[in-house]
């Protein structure tokens, strides 16, 4: 089972966004630049975050995409269920309705036992990912970000929001 | 993201393997039979669950598969890896190394904050589906399992080992 690799390009996206000043905003072409990306795929990703109003765009000259809401209020799990959608993995087609031991459709009330245990275990993995917010994200990259880096991405963001 | 299909398939087969007798064996074609399901599509499955060494076979007349191993010992996580593979769903590439603020890549031991986040959540998702055997998969279904359906699964299982 493969994750969507939009999903990784969306959190660094989102986690950029988190350092912005407030009210500045980054125009998708500034976002492909740094991540070294395609635009259009890009700003498919961007499309379907903002769908899902963990980022908004500012149109027209200067304007482009910023973060939303707070970088704490948006966890993991919404971006992954905005570029993934929020169908669960495991998808039960009621093997035990059939064959030669099928009963009528009416005995079958109760969710299969095999798709409750699965879809638990799903949950569990999804709960894990809305215990962690992009601020979180945000402050580990802080924390963990070669100084060099950080310098080099501070010096393009500044040049990017002068010269937009 | 979407879980391979043949995991609902396996489940349910393991656990109808977990109800036959000792030295018992079931042929592909009565698998089929029972979750009326291509026996092609059904064959490749158990060649993925027999190279795992969750179940094995016994060739020739009168052979079939049974489980490897008693089913408290196998758990779901070794039929949901039999069946996907071992790689993570979380796939990190290095977006960190890319753009105008990349460094030099021996600045890069430790892996990526967000890729270690990811993987992490994913691993609570494992260790769940480790905590289930398929023996608790086959009680689960004896308590649940309308007794009707439970009568016929009985009769259908009995007149295929006495007549293969």
């Amino acid at each position: 089972m493969k994750m969507n690799e939009g999903i990784e390009w969306a959190i660094h996206c989102c986690s950029l966004l988190a350092h912005l000043p407030d009210d500045a905003t980054l125009p998708v072409g500034a976002l492909a630049e740094f991540f070294e990306v395609p635009q259009a795929y890009l700003a498919k990703n961007l499309q379907l975050l903002s769908r899902a109003k963990i980022v908004s765009s500012a149109k027209g000259p200067g304007g482009g995409y910023r973060l939303a809401r707070k970088a704490e209020q948006i966890s993991l799990l919404d971006v992954v269920q905005a570029i993934d959608g929020r169908d669960p993995c495991f998808r039960c087609s009621e093997i035990r309705q059939r064959g030669p031991s099928a009963v009528a459709a009416s005995n079958y009330r109760k969710p299969c036992g095999i798709a409750r245990t699965m879809l638990k275990a799903e949950k569990v993995w999804r709960d894990e990912l809305k215990k962690v917010s992009i601020l979180d994200i945000k402050e580990l990259g802080i924390q963990e970000t070669n100084p060099a880096q950080a310098r080099k991405a501070e010096d393009w963001l500044t040049h990017v929001l002068r010269f937009p």
